[in-house]
């Protein structure tokens, strides 16, 4: 892995960058590639972020001083982009043609010339903070701004055990230098579109504990989000709500999906895996935080996670 | 106003020292009252923490490594009292006898000889924190997950505005000194009892908007409560839920309580001011949160809320 000082040292002998996100970008990778972009247009490089998937009109700020430019691409930088997949759409054109890969994802599988993954950083955004150090670029407002959201958005604002006293350095410095930090932490963790108010309200009825309240699942259908006119960008954050209930050691979320299944969020407390848990349909994951995708109507996908919960529990 | 070396100095002199914490206390009087006692204790003081009203249970954990001690009191602390009235039950033994208080207010209003009130602290516990290092108290496990909680629940986790970046440095170091703080977070950010989860799917079904969206309002009536079997200090975070609806710039709480009338909470975006809101109604408070209190039945109620909010916006 080359260190940061070297990643810098190359960047400006290169020119007319690509910067690419991984699919329905989150904050992460938007306020990685955005800062970057920033920071290498600042030395006077052409560069450009190239996205794939909706992207969430919140993170819209993100894009504030980038310069449009036209450029035929010489060099491309993958930022929190953990595997080829993940590139979404643009997976065909540049999974062979990475040049440097900049990540926090211990699993990394990006195939690029040079490679700098930090697995201890928070966010990738932590890296790019310390790119910027590195290569004696001057830390503006945007790039404070795009970095900050990176980091806050990663650690659910400084709240998910990923965060490191470094992390919480690196974001005292970046609010002394931002003074937007306050507004992007209401933009990214309080407003609620009605859409999305509404359709909450339809899962709150969905849900149903088990196990002696050890469990607890919640569904949406896509009746549900059709009534609620969500569209599938919008559809972040409900698996968090049945792990949050006091006592539930394993949160379910179903989601009805158009080709017939339903891809499964599990999310667990204690000791329980989530990972092993979703092993059982093929699935997988982290220990507190997994997934799987089960073929079949509401009724049976929903008895068949019940009773495997009631078994595991 | 006396400096935090000198209010060390003072209480290395004291003996048999109580510690008050304001009525139904939150996160950030408890954190501050039992970090304190243990800093005392620590240095071979007996020092007592005196709460008033019910104390919610997910905060027993501060109290560990605190001795119960039998002694009279000879020394009165209070710490995060803005005003005699919020120490509740006890303002009437008390409210005369406090020696020193330690806050962070800029409106506190409390008697005493000395008094340390640092307007710019996000929490009390940062205070206390200081105090820690002016008195070289060396910061045990239990005394960083006190003031943690202190610094982190009147921050909403580093998310509200009154963070500053000297409130990160000083989380950053309680990082690395408790293990606890992820857990922590948890239990003061996430976990809902499965009741509050009940009432607040009540409360969903409430939610009505006036003025074009612009306002959204939410109550709970005493039925509701005895439905979802939950008591006045598991009541707290349902003024939240309007003001994060996207166009939303007042949000309206309303809470039915057992003397005929309705206590209302009001949040506001932008440069609508909640206080000015409130004081419509004989009430006050912040611009962006603040409450008043109306007789009458609930439709009556609402209808003059909603016909108030549509005049002032």
């Amino acid at each position: 892995m080359t260190d940061l000082y070297s990643i810098g040292e190359i960047l400006k002998e290169k020119d007319n960058i690509e910067i690419l996100t991984h699919h329905y970008p989150d904050g992460d990778t938007l306020g990685s590639a955005y800062a970057l972009c920033l920071m290498l247009q600042s030395i006077g490089k052409k560069a450009r972020v190239v996205t794939s998937g909706k992207v969430a009109k919140k993170y819209d700020f993100l894009k504030k001083g980038v310069e449009m430019q036209e450029f035929q691409r010489e060099y491309v930088v993958s930022v929190d982009v953990a595997a080829p997949s993940l590139l979404g759409e643009n997976q065909a054109e540049y999974e062979e043609i990475i040049d440097m890969c900049i990540d926090h994802h211990g699993t990394n599988a990006i195939k690029a010339e040079v490679s700098y993954v930090d697995a201890k950083a928070a966010a990738t955004a932590e890296a790019i903070y310390e790119l910027c150090k590195a290569m004696e670029i001057g830390l503006t407002r945007e790039m404070a701004s795009c970095i900050y959201t990176g980091i806050s958005t990663d650690t659910g604002c400084f709240r998910y055990s990923n965060t490191t006293p470094c992390t919480l350095l690196i974001a005292a410095e970046l609010m002394a230098v931002t003074p937007d930090w306050s507004q992007i932490n209401t933009e990214m963790f309080e407003v609620k579109t009605k859409e999305k108010l509404n359709l909450e309200r339809m899962v709150y009825e969905t849900l149903e504990y088990s196990c002696g309240g050890k469990c607890a699942l919640i569904y949406t259908t896509l009746e549900m989000q059709e009534k609620a006119n969500i569209g599938d960008d919008e559809m972040e954050g409900l698996a968090s709500i049945p792990r949050q209930i006091d006592g539930v050691l394993l949160g379910i979320t179903m989601r009805e999906k158009e080709d017939g299944t339903f891809k499964v969020s599990v999310r667990s407390n204690k000791d329980v895996s989530a990972s092993d848990f979703c092993l059982r349909f093929g699935g997988g994951g982290h220990k507190g935080a997994a997934g799987c995708t089960i073929v079949g109507d509401l009724e049976t996908v929903k008895s068949q996670l019940l009773t495997a919960a009631c078994e595991m529990l």
